[in-house]
């Protein structure tokens, strides 16, 4: 069971490091870290992470994983990109999107009359691509399924590791992992945090976007 | 500020990215990544992270992050990286571990008389460094942080990340990375986790360690 996991300029880490991370222990699993070029990526915030083939080795993934980050708005424009992610998913078995990945899927005209979720913080743009922003943290339509903001990748990809082999199977990925999150502050989500703690989010995204379209 | 993350030959990805997904958005942090030879690291699983910095070009990291992975029973033998965690201790203000980077911090020697966590996998071995083994999720004992297992590095990224600046900023990057966990299962945790599901995670774990043994 091949899974494709996009790269591109700007990625958040997390968005796809969170998938992989359950997906590459679901048996049969065998992820292929993809990109335009081969070689190394850099992150919003300058990590390296590798991707090993090109769009064109990768053509009919079983799973599609794409991420989002602040070069997802350059990547919603990028022809070569949005055909891919248009071929793959005529053949896939699952698309799915990470944060503001969604963006792309919806530039690629995925997203067209489903619900869908992506980072709180772009929710409106949604409506753009056709889609129903939901506020929930998995949205699961047909074959397509959308993760709200970077961390929730986690979530997204366990319900997909149940749908891909079984519930124990996801259970004891869950267990791998020990993933029995105990955040230390209740503002991980808009409808919970302090305005103040909204401001600065709201402020360093608006921040980050014109450094990276300034770039 | 200085925070250098280690790399190292079967890393588990997560436990890297997500405390570096938290801290680099800590202000004034300066995230360094580094590995004995810069370049490409392959994860326990194949994925490629990049080192950008040999062990000796970051020699005295405010913050020293330590993540886990099957090649930590190789990392923790490996003369050069125990020296320079060592030494890195002898200066950091914090020094860190997610999942069995704590048998690195214990071969070092810096876990002697603390209290220290790791994967729940691995609970005992912390007791052979002089350790005490604690079920939390992390463990903060001096200037030395702990964490549990993969995905507890996002949980105890968040509590550095409130010492490192303010409980507010903390929350505004908890905000960020949208992290409002919600698991499908309840099994993230040894103490909750089912007989059976307990039992697959053990044996992939002796079948991950066997592998990494004969390679």
């Amino acid at each position: 069971m091949e899974i494709a996991i996009l790269l591109f300029d700007a990625i958040t880490a997390l968005d796809a490091v969170g998938p992989y991370e359950v997906l590459w222990r679901v048996p049969g699993a065998r992820v292929q870290w993809v990109a335009k070029s081969p070689g190394v990526i850099r992150t919003e915030s300058g990590f390296g992470m590798y991707a090993d083939r090109s769009l064109g080795e990768v053509q009919s993934p079983e799973i599609l994983v794409v991420p989002g980050g602040i070069g997802a708005r350059t990547a919603m424009r990028d022809p070569a990109i949005l055909d891919w992610v248009k071929s793959a998913h005529t053949t896939s078995q699952w698309t799915t999107s990470v944060c503001t990945g969604a963006l792309i899927l919806g530039a690629a005209g995925l997203l067209t009359g489903l619900k869908a979720t992506t980072h709180w913080s772009d929710h409106h743009l949604l409506c753009e691509f056709g889609a129903e922003p939901v506020h929930s943290r998995v949205v699961r339509q047909g074959k397509v399924i959308t993760g709200a903001g970077v961390s929730a990748g986690i979530d997204m990809a366990l319900e997909l590791a149940r749908l891909l082999s079984s519930e124990v199977v996801a259970q004891a990925i869950q267990l791998s992992i020990e993933y029995d999150p105990q955040p230390p502050f209740d503002t991980g989500s808009v409808h919970k945090a302090p305005p103040e703690v909204i401001s600065l989010v709201r402020e360093a995204v608006r921040r980050a976007q014109s450094r990276q379209g300034a770039a």
